[in-house]
């Protein structure tokens, strides 16, 4: 193929997804992309959502008008984000990736798709420090810990971030220890584990940021097969970080369940931020996008908005397990529950809820 | 003056510092600089000291053969400090700052002195982001927590960091708010104030390192007037980093006194390193290069070596009014405790001693 003697790379294949026809290589994992940048299929629904929400965001924003609204994707591989955002958005776009022949391939997605894309050949953090976004899309292979403070510094003093991380087993208690040295809180391995992982990057992100007087606040957050991606609005202001800081909260936590307190103790993680993750008017918009636009992903970002506010969800095959009740459909337990409390499923997983009724009531409402 | 036309510069005077004569602008004040960089004659002990620290590393560096050991001033102002490693220790120096006219200035005072150093216009997060380095320097006005992790970035599998702080109030507990947002500990006012605002400084950056499982590990650390510096190696390694989390201990923390324990409660702050922060080996070849060199600081660097490996310190004048003891000599109670007991005098505080005999002991020493 032509592409493949001037730019090293030995198979490419064509793709498409969303509005975008695509060259890609054709490895099945990122190590043997030997640096053509990966495409990965199983991130379509994270960038439909992603479409989706940068979208509202767009609507909402003082540079529409002039499409003058400046948007980031940091670490671009093939280009399919970044040219998504372009066509089917709008807007000024940057991608940036440090790999020389990704950004070649990438620029050659851009001109088959016929958008005009300003590519970066540079490290993600040097080209983050010195430009200034109003839309920071940071989706790497593994952590995204390392390029945190440097989109931060890209927002200045107001902009939307986006992350997305894939190192799951780290921050969903498999491997405590790796989760305390990158997001500086010890994991647990535990039925609500995805969303207390969530909530751990959510926090490191919230400190990070911190040090820069900047406010994060999450707008949209998911687990989906191998990865936790977040989108929030960054701030500046030392009072709403204090106010963040008033949020975080010690979790008692074993595989069994969980307690919420005010102080550490002994066995305690954290403090963890306990607020709200999923903002309902955004993610009510963001459902309407998808729906539009007839894109994937409907499903999660529906249970997003639903979702009630507090923190970590019970899951009904756990306890059905735990206590020997028996398998009483979701539904029934949620009709049965709302008619004196408050009560929703979770983004987080297909058979629990979220309500504040109690583990007592939940458990007879599994008769 | 000359080069008060080409430069916007209103006012130039000619200083000597080390082996350095420099132009410098003649305001008293940062925020008058106007953005040429500017010089600060009391932080000339904190270049003696470290113009030694880089000679000890020079030393046993492998790259001294070829004069080829990398040093980076990352936020060089004048340039003082990286002329002053250049003449005085050697290696390959770069000067990196995001001010035209500052490097200008810089330039221009290398020339004066002869040397031969590289100087980069860019902001500082962004040249560490892109250039590999042995020993990195960052000392900026305020706080050094955003420079951190690109300077880890920098160095590589291992190399040497020189930090300042000059945010001193926020790190000795008079704003303890500040401290957690921008170190994420909360800092308290006590007696021993210095050594905890220090050592919450060091947490943060092992905290920030280990993100890139990098273990940072402190040679020599002082406070000086209105700064803090800490001077460390960095090394890669995941294990190496869980060793200096098995170093941090929460601290009960309150004006009169404090207490290390293992586990968190509701009144601890930190974790925070409690391991030794003086390496006596290092401290003592440091001091000798101050002597051969006849530079100021060695006070400083003497106590640093002398001082114990325990964390904290008692301030006898503290100790003296709280229960009412007489006011006796530093001397005599070290030379009372130090039959039965480790004593040193310690380099936050000259009227303080470490030691690991108790209150009650050193209460019955000041009788």
């Amino acid at each position: 193929m032509f592409l493949s003697a001037s730019m090293g790379i030995r198979m490419i294949k064509t793709i498409k997804e969303g509005s975008a026809r695509l060259y890609v290589p054709n490895v099945n994992k990122p190590e043997q992309g030997r640096g053509e940048g990966f495409y990965n299929p199983a991130m379509t629904k994270n960038r439909d959502i992603s479409v989706a929400c940068l979208a509202v965001l767009f609507k909402v924003s003082k540079k529409r008008a002039k499409n003058r609204m400046r948007i980031c994707d940091a670490l671009t591989a093939t280009g399919v984000r970044a040219i998504r955002y372009k066509k089917e958005v709008g807007g000024e776009v940057w991608a940036c990736d440090v790999n020389e022949n990704a950004i070649k391939l990438a620029r050659k997605n851009a001109h088959l798709n016929k958008t005009k894309i300003n590519f970066v050949n540079k490290d993600a953090n040097a080209f983050l420090s010195e430009n200034g976004f109003d839309f920071v899309d940071i989706d790497p292979y593994g952590s995204p810990v390392g390029f945190i403070a440097a989109a931060g510094r890209s927002l200045g003093r107001e902009g939307y971030l986006a992350v997305t991380a894939t190192d799951t087993a780290a921050l969903n208690g498999v491997y405590p220890r790796v989760a305390e040295r990158r997001y500086g809180i010890r994991s647990v391995r535990c039925f609500y584990s995805k969303e207390l992982g969530t909530r751990i990057l959510i926090t490191s992100i919230i400190r990070i940021l911190m040090q820069q007087d900047k406010a994060f606040q999450p707008l949209l957050c998911f687990q989906d097969r191998h990865y936790i991606r977040i989108f929030g609005s960054v701030s500046r202001g030392a009072k709403k970080c204090d106010a963040l800081l008033d949020k975080m909260k010690y979790i008692v936590a074993d595989k069994d369940m969980w307690e919420i307190r005010e102080h550490p103790s002994e066995k305690s993680i954290g403090p963890i931020y306990i607020d709200t993750i999923q903002k309902r008017n955004f993610c009510v918009s963001v459902l309407k996008e998808l729906k539009k636009r007839n894109l994937t992903g409907q499903n999660i970002v529906r249970l997003a908005a639903e979702e009630l506010p507090e923190p970590f969800y019970y899951d009904t095959h756990f306890l059905s397990k735990k206590y020997k009740k028996p398998l009483v459909s979701l539904s029934k337990i949620i009709d049965t529950l709302s008619k004196r409390h408050k009560v929703s499923r979770t983004v987080f997983c297909p058979t629990a809820i979220k309500t504040d009724a109690g583990l007592e009531k939940i458990l007879a409402a599994m008769e």
